[in-house]
């Protein structure tokens, strides 16, 4: 027995050395170095082309300078210990950062100084990683070890393991043997086993952490690693690589955490996909489920205006095209598509990725070959299946100071989404002219929650009364209840750009506020007789009990002109909850029946909102600010609409930018003329006195035609519309 | 007796008949055209120079491009109508922009189509102008007949004259005899005699009138005309062009009335100076009084930062270098004095004039001239003898983003002054870091009272508490009292920018505030240990009896942090009158004793203003925007530090920029170790815990050597002050 037991124990013990081993000699004997985006090809080819294309020399500058800095600079691996924005947060961020450029210039140069910076950087965090704990500041149910929290170690992986993947062959087998004990394994291990919750998470956390890590075992020549990465821990397709791409992204590759953290997931994926596609070129990730990565891309270039994205749920405002992640995103899925229309935005980003796909987008640019991006109309569908609303994107021109509406009506959106239903913003001349807040959120600032999100994210910006949409008795959407939220997105009922001169887009919802059918009609109209494209918006709500409807709107600018008079208030938040509390009432007005018109100025540019207001309508002017101790709300202006109370109401309004420097409007009045079971008709004046009439189904338009009795005659039409001259009703169809 | 009085009548017709037709003769005889700026020469000289320079070219192409389009438009002489900002204003104002164009463009090509542009409109003008009777809307006490306000008839005829100029010898003996009698010589009789309180006032509106009447009587020919304009109405030198030379700049070129009038001032002294230089040279006029005109434009250019003027006083805040009235003033001064460093202000114009003194520029600058102008520190004095204060501007470098401080301790102003004696200004890196509100106006906005000065001009913008210095008792300086103001400047007490590191400048009043003497010591200060240059701000009060002292302080941006708590406050307006009125009260603190700390960012910098804190100190957050019906005021952010109750009090604070998007502050503590009879000693603490001393005299330093006594000795130093470790104090000296 006692033999026998010896036996397998030195059976077991041979089997767990020869696993290990293997997963060294794998990689060493299976795996081409470097190989998960730059290759020895790609290396090569990146020598061979400097000097050619500009963009590419720019780059490779750009990034030899930086390693050349870090060459030169003390060595600073420091012990963790500060939270984002702190000194040793932005140390790691630095080190991977650096590493990862002296790993491209050591493969482009093979100058062994590079490769000497990373090795000794490597083994002074092989030295301290076995003896960290979890990271002091760490606050989230993700902790990391480097950083706060786990997400930030991922990304360093991300980057760092791109580094050993460029000086691994040069290395030493005692210096393998070292990072892959002391560091890689033990962080994949980490990241992976001891971190299930986020590894299987479907989530961009978790799409860092797959990345991360499967990129580490492409590296390792590790399957086992790999695999898990693919398909979850259980490697049962629950959780990772495939599972991601398969529930995070509609099939029109939207992803449901909205424009802001699309761009910051696409990273993970497109780099992981990219890995994929070299090591495994079997599973062609880039193909997988009908393309949609590259449908992700080329989404994400769509959620913008002017290069920003719309900043829709928790965003932070000011990222656009140009940042990090894009380009990564635009050069890897140029390689794989050759669409041309990429070229221009690479060109807009004014860089390239150090890798094949680099060469090749600097190559084309310098040849000419890029086309104008086409930013256009479209619907965009939330959901994995698409059936979770979405989001209509409404453009006047393809040219970059167009009028663009965006309305959301998609789904919640994970823990960053808003309860937002059927809000919209509205962009003009390059500047935002409604807007969505965004996120309470100082990045890097240290002294403001660490860089992290504030209290007043929760209270004021994911609060309904924080967008441009209807608040039904003072309170959220769901009543801001993120599981019931999380139920139910609105319905699509139509979107119609088939002619630029009148675009609509429609969506209702029976759940947001249990008891109310809300729907909302978005119009965008470029009418011949007007200078500027004009936004029509048609807010619906329909209830069997009476409520007090609120609809703000958040325009950007100082206000300039009433015309109806205003009463100042001085000392008022407009309540004490649901957000309403960080509004400070600042004026009061009751227009009284007709057109009530606001004009405000927006830098060089005046706007005017005209909305058909009625002897109940009352104007509430705020500024955002209020029940804020920490001063972390920016001092904003809003107007908003409330009808006290009402069972059946219709918001009619339009917003109209001037043209360049009037601060005429030219529209006179807007009004609802009729509603019928099918359909509206909602009556439009101009300053010069001629009468439009836009008629609108009330969808969904596979119901057949609309009906309205309007000037005492029967008003039909199929589809979504019609526009044109009151006299011209088409009344004989 | 019949006989000889019908004699005398005779005579007296035969007398006035042929002083009309000297005046008309005279100009055909003795006076070549064009000769106000524009010479035949220079005519030639440009036509000449077209292809060589491109700084003319563009210029030229510009203003060929104005002219053509004018030509091809209808031509829309209306018969004055609208306000500021309305349609009739805005097309007489275009008329002479593009009669002048025209007139320029007429005299390059001699193209007859454009002088039969020019005579057509100024035919059309002598149609309505003989029955014009004053502008409908006129509501000052200076009207005028083309627009609102004569000032714009004066600038209309300033431009409008030179295109007449041009055509002068083209047109036919009628049309000019049409044009004389029944435009020209009936708008200069209603702009002198009939306006004659304009005319003859010593401000920018009496200079434009005197420019338009001299420099048509120029073109007439009507000497008369000019010598009035030269010395007043009187022809006495109580009023006219020199007379406001005398008066309205003082020995350094500073106007009284700021920057910003300085700017719009300088437009009708360089155009008249020119024309009379060109006409009557003996009188020299730009070398008059030491060469103020001269001194003027050197100082206005150098009361800018980033090229943008200080918003002191009624100012419109943007308004920079290159607007049209500083093109003229450069080209034309350069034309005198041929100061290189004035060709680089004309190269960030991009554009010059067209004439001698313009193409002179863009030869030279296309040669390759220019060499940097030097903004520098430097005490600017104001008053016409340099006696009524000034201001100190002190410059940490002179490169674009420099940190600059402006110490505002000068004259009233006249109409357009501000109650804001010894207030402050701080810049850094390109942007506001202390901002001067500037005016409440919004120009050329027809709704905001037809784009003229608003009534917060005077309750907010003109007050004491709208500005970065002490006010005593909730009351303005002088009690709001203009002919009070108007009485005493402050009394500068020295200036020392010998040393870049510790610049100091200081100034004293007794009157601004009966009974109290209020001393401001501002100090630029780059400590080698400091990664930026810091503002030391010693305001120092003495009274017999106690007062309150409040201290505003109007940073731009968003307050990050305090380093004590803040207790929130919901609608409370600061106080009743004297502007408080206009002030929300946000939040409210008592430090308590020790450094308070206060943290804001302005986009992407962070600054901190530590304050030496007693048990008394509060520590009020505000906004500016209350008691605002109409919503005429920005809505910006601003801290108050108020001591309630104090006889003698020192506020000393350190405004300074953090490191390149750094949220840590390097300064640690500020206080006011000592003061004695002749000066003051200031610590100041670095966050390394290093100790540094400012010694100030308290001037002024012919008084001789200051003394205090700290650290148990006798510390003594000669002149403005002493900067160094405390552990090196002067104590033997």
């Amino acid at each position: 027995m006692k033999a026998r037991y010896s036996l397998k124990v030195f059976w077991i013990c041979c089997l767990l050395l020869w696993q290990q081993g293997l997963a060294q000699q794998s990689s060493k004997v299976k795996t081409a170095h470097p190989s998960l985006l730059l290759t020895e090809q790609g290396a090569r080819q990146i020598k061979e082309s400097l000097g050619s294309y500009p963009l590419l020399d720019q780059s490779y500058a750009q990034l030899k300078k930086e390693a050349d800095k870090a060459l030169k600079a003390k060595m600073d691996v420091p012990f963790p210990r500060d939270p984002a924005g702190g000194h040793t947060h932005k140390q790691h961020q630095k080190n991977y950062k650096t590493m990862q450029a002296a790993g491209v210039v050591y493969q482009v140069t093979k100058d062994e100084r590079y490769a000497r910076f990373i090795r000794d950087m490597l083994l002074a965090y092989a030295k301290i990683y076995p003896i960290l704990p979890l990271h002091p500041e760490a606050t989230s149910k993700t902790p990391g070890k480097l950083f706060w929290q786990s997400l930030n170690d991922c990304v360093w992986l991300v980057h760092t393991i791109q580094a050993y993947d460029c000086i691994y062959t040069w290395l030493s087998p005692e210096d393998r043997n070292t990072l892959n004990k002391q560091l890689f394994y033990p962080m994949t291990k980490f990241l992976s086993e001891e971190s299930a919750y986020s590894f299987n998470r479907i989530h961009n956390h978790g799409t860092w952490t797959v990345a991360a890590v499967g990129m580490t075992g492409y590296v390792l020549g590790d399957q086992e690693l790999v695999e898990k990465s693919l398909y979850g821990l259980g490697k049962d397709g629950k959780g990772g690589f495939f599972a991601q791409l398969d529930q995070l992204f509609s099939p029109d590759g939207y992803y449901t955490e909205g424009p802001y953290y699309q761009r910051y997931a696409m990273m993970p994926f497109v780099l992981f996909g990219k890995a994929i596609a070299q090591h495994q070129p079997k599973y062609n990730p880039f193909a997988y489920r009908d393309s949609v990565l590259v449908k992700a891309v080329q989404t994400t270039l769509q959620l913008t205006y002017n290069g920003d994205f719309f900043p829709l749920n928790d965003a932070i405002k000011g990222e656009n095209l140009t940042t990090d992640e894009l380009v990564y995103a635009v050069d890897l899925v140029y390689g794989y598509t050759g669409q041309r229309e990429l070229l221009s935005i690479a060109n807009m980003q004014q860089r390239v990725i150090l890798t094949a796909e680099g060469v090749a987008v600097a190559a084309a640019l310098s040849k000419g070959e890029a086309v104008p991006f086409n930013w256009r109309s479209m619907a965009v569908r939330d959901g994995a299946q698409g059936n979770d609303g979405g989001i209509g994107i409404l453009r006047s021109v393809a040219e970059p100071d167009h009028t663009c509406a965006v309305f959301k009506y998609s789904a919640h959106g994970l823990s960053h989404g808003h309860y937002d239903k059927l809000s919209i913003l509205l962009y003009d001349k390059g500047q935002e002219v409604l807007q969505d807040y965004g996120a309470v959120r100082f990045v890097n600032v240290l002294e403001k929650n660490g860089g992290r999100y504030l209290a007043e994210n929760k209270t004021w910006a994911h609060q309904t009364v924080a967008h441009n949409t209807v608040v039904v008795d003072g309170q959220s959407h769901f009543g801001g209840d993120i599981r019931r939220s999380e139920t139910s997105a609105p319905q699509g009922l139509y979107f119609n750009s088939e002619n630029p001169a009148v675009q609509v887009s429609a969506a209702t919802t029976t759940d947001a506020v249990p008891g109310v059918k809300m729907s909302r009609y978005v119009a965008l109209i470029q009418d011949a007789q007007l200078q500027e494209p004009v936004l029509l918006d048609v807010f619906d709500l329909a209830s069997d009990t009476e409520h007090q409807y609120d609809l703000p709107y958040y325009y950007l600018g100082a206000l300039t002109t009433t015309n109806f008079e205003r009463k100042e208030i001085v000392g008022t938040t407009l309540g004490k909850d649901h957000g309403y509390e960080h509004l400070l009432l600042q004026a009061e007005a009751k227009p009284g029946k007709g057109a009530a018109q606001i004009t405000w100025q927006n830098k060089e540019q005046f706007y005017t909102l005209t909305t058909a207001a009625t002897d109940k309508t009352q104007v509430l002017f705020t500024q955002i600010g209020a029940t804020d101790p920490d001063q972390n709300l920016r001092h904003e202006p809003g107007l908003l609409l409330r009808v006290p109370q009402a069972k059946h109401y219709t918001f009619v309004s339009v917003v109209e930018p001037h043209a360049k420097r009037s601060t005429a409007s030219q529209v006179a009045a807007v009004e609802l003329l009729v509603k019928s079971a099918t359909g509206m008709a909602v009556g439009l004046r101009l300053a010069s006195g001629e009468e439009r009439v836009l008629l609108l189904s009330k969808g969904p338009v596979s119901a057949g035609p609309s009906e309205v009795i309007l000037d005492g005659k029967k008003v039909r039409w199929q589809g979504t519309h019609w526009y044109g001259l009151r006299g011209e009703l088409p009344v004989n169809l």
